[in-house]
């Protein structure tokens, strides 16, 4: 059938041809079908939406970036093989080498629909993979992006599977060991749910937005980068993954291996820690789970070739005082500067950093840390920020004393005295949030009091800042209807106008 | 956010709003998220997709339907709390029954995304759901649609869980027990992958399409009806579900049990028949399948006052000679007349209807057959077949004579003599869909030969039938490329240009 193409520019999974419901009949498409859309040499494969009114008869809707021409010729297409194979995996089999790649494959290059890769997710969820099978999606992933590959080793990298707030600790191990002479090509995310990610911080100091190309370079000349991975196409089919586990707070054990590990496969990565944070609210709720995830890392890190070791850490409440980017930035500079800084950041950064000495044999088994807190302590981690800094066109004379946080501030004071027994994490990002971070990055939280410090009546254990007086008044609200605090094991739930509580 | 609307006529699951990336990240919102749209006393909550260009910053794409003013305000909202239940389910925890009736209330109210009902119907086909979790499934989608409650029973009702080509017995079954003084207001499909549905079937003969108010009507006035189930508003979660189904080629137990029962309840039926059909290329392959699902639909049925017995019967080839709509109610109008035709049609038939006639009582156990053919042989099914035709407004005085399938044809003419061993029933839907089947309903296949048949060479063992000379040819390209028909265990894989083969 040839019908005349209008385009929409709608980011969907799976690149879709919406056909009037009268074509659709004559054609015997259903949603869901595969259509083949050809015309001046082009041809694309989409999948079938049916419309009453938004194509006419004649018209083909064309919705997620295609190059074809203003007429094309329309005719069903079985559909893609990956989902046979999708449905093994449903049924409970082990897929071969091949299925994998297939599935993937067509992931990345955008050619199931959602209801397929939702299927594919679920699958891999309620199923689970064994290791033959995540290393098969490893390697799928990374072949299916874009790689990055050094003239020089070692290659070190480091991650963290996230979830606590506050944990700016990559702004101090990459200058650390890239000062000890190692490359670390470090890749971050925006912050999605939470108060600011990685990438969000670093933008505070210098732009982030950089190619493989540019990451290599910056790397290669000064040892190391603190980039946003989005800017990259290393492992595109985890964005769509990603874009199915979010709505469904879902994170299926094999893609979250194959997540982590295919990044540090792409950017060529010999030795990885990786930091396991536990507690409430982390994705490692139950700490006694923690050995197997390490183990899982370890193992296929070993039949990839690549030594990956792993650290549990404290996740059940913020790393440092800091949260939102700006107060992040700062946090982490401060350090470096050898100012006033919470020992608890130190000790975590210098012992993630430390495992990378070991690793690279730059400090002896044991020692690793004290190499780290050296590199603090002498200056070298500073100026190897600032030569980061520098690369990626940030400021390098930047100190933690000319980055202002909003300045709208409201803090908040506790009515009567006891000690803190715990601090929420979903609570406190949810008050950041609420402030305006991490869009806005003057916006966020600085803990005055964390778990097991003592606080007075009247004294303030944390102050919220913002750039915008009504988001202030938000976030302040929201405080007061969830305090994030606890004392003594009672919820302080009575606040006043004031803000005392 | 105040936004003004655009809206889209696009069929989609789960109401849906296209922001613009700017307003998106002004909003802190990505795709999956909730929104509340509010204006002008109207308000809805819809998933967020997100677009660079199709709507433009300011405005907000309304997709999916919606009553709302011209200028909404916009914020986001949590998701619902079946979502939640959907990951629990995924978890592998029974459900309560007010979990599952926010599931299906939400999926019913299309206030699921496709990424949240997939991830149900994946979740029943991979951890299953016994028998409360199906009831309360069969009593939610009951109660959210129409029901019909007669004043009068017995209301009997019967179901093919279908697959199988050319199965128009429900086109002898409903007059033969209307005839005996039941009640069976049938609601039947269109074809989807088929050649032809019931509902395709019967519309040779009357219209089909009535809403739940002249169906009632209709079967308290002749006894029964033959409607096409999709004009009505009956269970309308589980055509959200098929949606979802249809693309993975997915049918999971629950929601084959629930989707049979809840149509069978909200028509008010005492008394149901449901026809398995096994073998090759039908929902049982597996024979021994079959005892445990009849058991489950009788169980479930029990459990919700509902008498149900299942038949099993052979469906690995068509049933009668005839596939297609006109080809099929020519058939079925000349067993009503007495005329020539497949025993085993009439067999079928009458062992369905003949189970209902013993349910309620009016034949002895083990005579509901014999009475059957006695309602045919009598012209008493004859008879209300014209009732019924007349009732939903069709032409009562019609013959099978006057019926005329497609002009265009084509017979298939064995090349060497032989006995038929397997017809296969997917290249049999193949070619008549590619002859024009269902949509063009002089479309379709007269089989001259079955399996066990006796095939002289040179005789003809199928006629192909079209409405247009292009897709006769089309169809015959196919069958000549995938002959249905194997003869002596050999597949005839030669033809010659002229037909034979």
């Amino acid at each position: 059938m040839r019908l005349n193409t209008r385009f929409f520019d709608l980011e969907v999974q799976g690149l879709e041809a919406i056909l009037n419901e009268e074509d659709a009949r004559d054609l015997l498409v259903r949603p869901g079908d595969r259509l083949m859309l050809r015309g001046d040499g082009e041809s694309v494969v989409a999948v079938a939406e049916v419309t009453r009114g938004m194509v006419s008869p004649g018209e083909v809707g064309v919705v997620g970036g295609a190059e074809l021409p203003r007429e094309v010729d329309v005719k069903p297409v079985s559909r893609p093989r990956s989902v046979d194979y999708i449905r093994k995996k449903m049924d409970g089999f082990k897929l071969e080498r091949g299925e994998v790649k297939a599935i993937i494959e067509d992931v990345s290059l955008n050619r199931l629909s959602r209801i397929e890769t939702t299927a594919f997710v679920c699958s891999s969820y309620m199923r689970d993979m064994d290791y033959d099978e995540v290393q098969w999606m490893v390697e799928a992933m990374v072949e299916s992006g874009e790689r990055i590959e050094f003239e020089e080793g070692p290659i070190v990298d480091k991650h963290s599977i996230g979830g606590v707030p506050g944990n700016k600790i990559t702004l101090l191990v990459v200058p650390i060991v890239a000062s000890a002479g190692l490359t670390i090509p470090k890749t971050s995310s925006r912050a999605i749910t939470g108060a600011a990610g990685t990438a969000d911080v670093m933008e505070v100091l210098a732009p982030v937005g950089f190619g493989v190309d540019d990451i290599k370079r910056i790397a290669t000349e000064v040892g190391g980068t603190i980039a946003w991975g989005g800017a990259t196409s290393i492992a595109p089919a985890d964005d769509n993954i990603i874009e199915i586990e979010y709505p469904l707070s879902l994170d299926p054990r094999p893609q979250l291996l194959a997540s982590v590990l295919s990044k540090k496969m792409a950017v060529g990565a010999d030795k990885v820690v990786i930091d396991l944070p536990v507690g409430s609210g982390t994705k490692l709720e139950n700490e006694d789970d923690a050995p197997t995830l390490a183990m899982d890392f370890i193992q296929l890190g070993r039949r990839m070739g690549m030594d990956v070791q792993c650290v549990t850490s404290y996740g059940a409440s913020p790393v440092g005082r800091a949260v939102g980017p700006v107060l992040e930035a700062r946090e982490a500079l401060r350090v470096l500067e050898g100012g006033e800084h919470p020992r608890s950041l130190v000790e975590k950064s210098c012992e993630v950093a430390g495992v990378l000495l070991e690793m690279a044999g730059i400090a002896v088994n044991g020692r690793g840390s004290n190499s780290a807190e050296e590199a603090l302590r002498s200056g070298a981690a500073l100026d190897k920020l600032r030569d980061i800094i520098r690369a990626q066109g940030g400021d390098p004379e930047v100190s933690s004393e000319e980055l202002e946080p909003g300045e709208h501030r409201w803090a908040a004071e506790a009515e009567k005295g006891g000690y803190v027994t715990s601090l929420d994490n979903r609570q406190i990002v949810g008050v950041a949030r609420a402030a305006g971070a991490p869009r806005d990055s003057g916006a966020g939280l600085l803990l005055h009091k964390k778990v097991g410090d003592e606080v007075d009546a009247g004294e303030s254990v944390v102050t919220i800042f913002s750039e915008s007086e009504v988001k202030l008044e938000e976030a302040r609200r929201l405080f007061k209807t969830k305090p994030p605090y606890r004392l003594k094991g009672m919820v302080l739930e009575r606040f006043e106008e004031s803000g005392r509580l």
